[in-house]
């Protein structure tokens, strides 16, 4: 038996070399260095000179491998747990459903799912009948063991899944292969093989997938996992391939986590701002007007607005001119701007006027301020010129993906363009990032990291030059936050990289706010320009910039966040004033007109309701504070002052009262 | 010689009983009755049992007729004028151009034009020689002569002109005879005549048109007129047709009446808030967008939003609740408000998503807003419920009406609906009429009358009764007001009975402000309801009313209101800072800072323009106020303050002028 040499990183910062026999698995050598630590279920290896990839714990050591642990718990491990499960799923799927056919079935976010051809959709009780199944496969304890097989052995094996021979058959077509993890590679970019779930005890073949892996060393290395729901699902996702049907399943590396997760998502749903918008009465997507076109009730407008006349306000001072521009345009200024190249299967289609002029809903408003720039001549001493517009866009989303206000067909931006010279722009940039992270925590956001979209080479205009100056101008802007900056590549929009801004909401999810995008390519297309102080002309830098993105979006995520209960200087109703009984109604209407005068909205429930209903009442609508009054109040010029969590000051001086609300208010406090 | 009896109405209210022989014309008795006074050019005849009409003097009196002088500076009197002088053009046009074939000559406002088939545009030259032919046929005095004719004879007479036996063939077709006034006049509803005009002196015939009349008795009865411009018309207005050469001119009842005119001509041309919008910087109708979407520069911006934040806060203390609705719909909702039955034609196509849906974009709000009255259990104690939008609407006016603002195909309205019960109806109503002329006030505008809007048979829906009873109400309220009331029957739109407010401008124009609408059908149509005090459902009443009309539309009234001299709260600059040398500079920007603290728009010109250049510069651009400082000024803490009349105050300490440019911008001042 021959000796070989591998490195192990033992922990992050610690390497170390070891020898060990030919034929020593990876497990083997782990078992050895992490004695009694069962928590790695996978390695990455660095074979010589080549790109690190994921591999299996049974896969035998050659000499001069550099290898890593992959935990349970770490991104990489959940993802490979999940991929083990979704195949467990699919083995028990077949196994109570013969006939079943087999799609892909992938990790994703937070879980996995696997698609099947089948007679009738899954019901609730085959999704129970499956996870007992399942448990049972997770018990017996099935070793993953991975095999590679030629085109003509899968396609033999694999006769009777015609989907599975749909994909095996796309690498002979000079295509990309899916396997069944639904990610596409590349012909020559990795072997084709299938997995084989072996019964430990017996060696028996229990179930086997086309997957390029890995897996975990087996069954029994799942601790938890939960199936959610399914769903119809057309194969490879167009509408002309059959329909299939998918289960949407959870893993996790311990019971604990499992129901944590669990309990995360009970709170997003409770957060969920469909359901909000409906019980808060703040918005509504009617049938008769179409899918992600939202209608704004009178609760929701009033904190639409303010949420505008506060940003509108920020603006004003940070020296933003503003401009109104309309939604339909002439074809001719997107051709110019080059959307009707690049994003046409993102707008709606034209409306013919004037017989054969084609119309066009606008999906952004850059093209229309590039107008306004460009309207009359423009000097440099006009620099930075700061455009603002809340403009409404529409983009035309397919059904499918529409989601509430978070992906709407219609939405208000509140969208800034930025002209300014090549020496100003990093400076503006610099500024820029620290207003929109200001801004957002005006909100209540203050949880942020940086992600940094660079360009698609596939789906871009310009030269490299540009491109790469514009990047390396963001990075560096980026990078002086202090802030965590994550790479996003090929995530640029077609006319230039951009800085995005995730926010991280109270139950700890993350959500794409404001962009900052630099664009050195619309100024050429626009011919834009202004007189520089040597008398020349010269063209502007443009910078892009939306810092709610969508306010339909910022709103949903703001009612999230908040889980409806806005700080009081966005609540709808700012104060409930509650009479103990009817003789304390014209009281409380005193107080009120007080706190109106001073611009607050109040309401004073004289209802026919008794106390402790109004009480709740208010609470379910989340209202901040309530002002109760009975007849000791009255004698005293008092009231009870009872705020959101329950807790509650009797007998405090309505003077006292309206300043405290007042200031609340006034400062924007986003408790 | 037999006798015949006549009544004449001397004066408004003074009529009189007169015997003349028969034969005696008009014009003979009014020479014998208003001896002297030549100016009555024409007569109202009231023959026994008929509906009054306008007949010329040299008629011959019949027993039993009443009749009226009308004066040539009536309103009856000046179309006759315009419509003679407008054969008078025809006939020196067909002088100088002899193979010029006639088409329609009507009087219009404040003038009259002519159309002809001719071999190419007519030119400045061209006027000019046709008005120099004019005046020559005006002082040659002739005689307007009526002659009634079969259709056969007119056929014969007019065989050279094309135009005037299409015109008379209409009347064989059983449609309406257009004679050259351009009105349809039913068949049997009058005989078709010819006008000759015949020299007075020689009695030779000079030119005669097919013509209803009636006519001036002579040319010489013409006092003053100007011929105006020339553009190109389709023959019945019909693009289909032959394109005819259109003059227009006015005419007047003395020189100095058309001189009043030409100069309110040339300020209104001064005012025209399309040319104040260009130079002002305010904003724009750039062609890659297309007819009647207006851009709003920075300028322009600033002005309307602060227009809409005034109107917000009026409306937000006047009870009424906001909504925001998107632009575009599924046809669905405009099926279920009937709008594509009675409105598709003003309405842009629309635009075919998700696999045959169709989408529109709105031409009105009130469908949208219906959705949110509905969109929950509705009780009477939220009655009056008041929604309000700034809502943008697409209507597809024809590209040859579109005019700057005041006709656009994108605009945004501030829109309300307001749904009652009926017994609030009248309340509502009167109270909402007050509101609306306050708030016109509020703007600068003080001048108003009422109209009256009712039912188009033809174009509505709905039963007798509530036509009747809508109609009523709004009458009572609007006579209420003790300004003057106007019909304008037929003019409402398909779904109630309207008010609106006309408000004369700074220089006596009207304009139609405010519309406030009666609505007994949508709610039906909607199936709105509300549960009464009697726990029973009800329909609402509902009143649409906009107040503005069009923002944009406003916007273009009070631009031509103020001659773009906005009062000092709208203005888009407030107050221009101007040093007298470079280093006055510093000492400014401190001036301007306590402004910009109190929230004022303010500019320091630190430009290498010169002091008198810096001034002029802020004049042109309408800026209300300047403050200069020079030397003593820094020393002794002081401005100069100058005012948009060019009046100036020396030496005014620098917070006694921020204290009152704080208060002109805060009261709203409209001077």
């Amino acid at each position: 038996m021959s000796e070989i040499r591998v490195t192990i990183d033992r922990l992050p910062d610690q390497r170390e070399e070891r020898t060990v026999t030919t034929g020593t698995t990876i497990g083997q050598l782990f078992a050895e260095v992490f004695a009694g630590d069962r928590s790695n279920i996978a390695a990455r290896l660095r074979a010589a000179a080549a790109e690190p990839i994921l591999v299996d714990l049974d896969r035998e050591l050659a000499d001069g491998d550099a290898i890593e642990p992959v935990a349970i718990d770490s991104e990489d491990g959940r993802a490979i747990l999940r991929h083990s499960t979704a195949h467990v799923m699919a083995q028990a799927v077949q196994e109570v459903f013969p006939e079943a056919k087999l799609g892909i079935g992938p990790p994703i976010r937070d879980g996995f799912y696997y698609d099947f051809q089948v007679e009738r959709p899954f019901t609730p009780d085959d999704l129970k009948t499956i996870e007992q199944r399942m448990q049972a496969i997770v018990k017996q304890g099935q070793r993953f063991s991975r095999r590679p097989v030629s085109d003509e052995a899968a396609r033999q094996e694999l006769a009777g899944e015609p989907f599975k021979l749909e994909l095996i058959g796309l690498k002979g077509s000079g295509n990309a292969v899916s396997t069944d993890d639904g990610a596409d590679v590349e012909v020559g970019g990795g072997e084709l093989t299938i997995y084989d779930n072996i019964d430990a005890k017996s060696g028996e073949l229990c179930w086997k997938d086309l997957c390029r892996g890995p897996h975990l060393p087996t069954t029994r290395n799942i601790p938890a996992f939960k199936l959610m729901r399914s769903a119809a699902a057309y194969w490879r996702g167009s509408e002309k391939n059959p329909q299939l049907q998918r289960i949407y399943g959870t893993a996790w590396e311990s019971k604990d986590a499992l129901k944590a997760h669990l309990d995360f998502l009970a709170e997003a749903e409770k957060r969920d701002h469909r359901k909000l918008g409906a019980e808060l009465d703040l918005f509504s997507f009617p049938t008769e007007i179409g899918s992600g076109l939202a209608v704004f009730h009178p609760k929701g407008a009033v904190i639409r607005n303010e949420m505008e006349q506060y940003s509108r306000q920020r603006h004003v001072e940070s020296g933003y001119e503003f401009a109104y521009t309309p939604h339909a345009t002439k074809g001719t200024l997107f051709e110019l701007s080059g959307h009707l190249d690049w994003y046409k299967d993102g707008m709606y289609p034209p409306m013919q006027l004037d017989d054969g002029v084609d119309y066009y809903l606008k999906p952004m408003n850059c093209p229309m301020h590039n107008l306004i720039f460009r309207s009359r001549g423009r000097s440099y001493r006009e620099l930075p010129l700061r455009l603002f517009e809340f403009g409404t866009v529409y983009r035309y989303e397919k059904s499918g993906v529409v989601h509430g206000l978070t992906r709407a067909r219609g939405f208000t931006q509140d969208d800034a363009h930025i002209y300014c010279t090549r020496e100003q722009m990093s400076d503006e940039l610099d500024s820029l990032l620290t207003f929109v992270l200001d801004l957002l925590r005006d909100y209540g956001l203050n949880d942020f990291y940086l992600e940094l979209s660079t360009r698609d080479p596939e789906k871009s205009i310009g030269t490299d030059e540009a491109w790469a100056e514009a990047t390396e101008t963001l990075r560096k802007v980026a990078l002086k936050r202090g802030l965590d900056l994550v790479d996003d590549p090929g995530g640029a929009a077609f006319y230039g990289p951009k800085i995005s801004v995730q926010a991280k909401d109270a139950i700890g999810r993350t959500w794409q706010m404001s962009t900052i995008q630099l664009d050195f390519m619309e100024p050429g297309l626009f011919d834009l320009a202004y007189k520089g102080s040597d008398g020349a002309d010269h063209q502007p830098v443009m910078i892009h910039r939306a810092l709610f993105g969508s306010i339909e979006r910022f709103f949903a995520v703001l009612l999230e966040h908040y889980a409806g209960a806005f700080p009081a200087w966005l609540a709808p109703v700012q104060v409930t004033a509650i009479p103990i009984t009817d003789a304390h109604v014209p009281y409380l209407h005193e107080v009120a007109a007080k706190l109106r005068s001073q611009g607050i909205r109040v309401e004073v429930d004289a209802s026919d309701d008794r106390m402790q209903k109004k009480i709740r009442n208010a609470q379910k609508a989340k209202v901040p504070f309530m002002l109760i009054a009975g007849e000791e109040d009255v004698t005293k010029g008092a009231v009870s002052f009872r705020y959101r969590d329950g807790s509650q000051n009797n007998g405090v001086p309505v003077d006292e009262a309206v300043a405290e609300i007042v200031e609340a208010v006034r400062s924007r406090r986003n408790d």
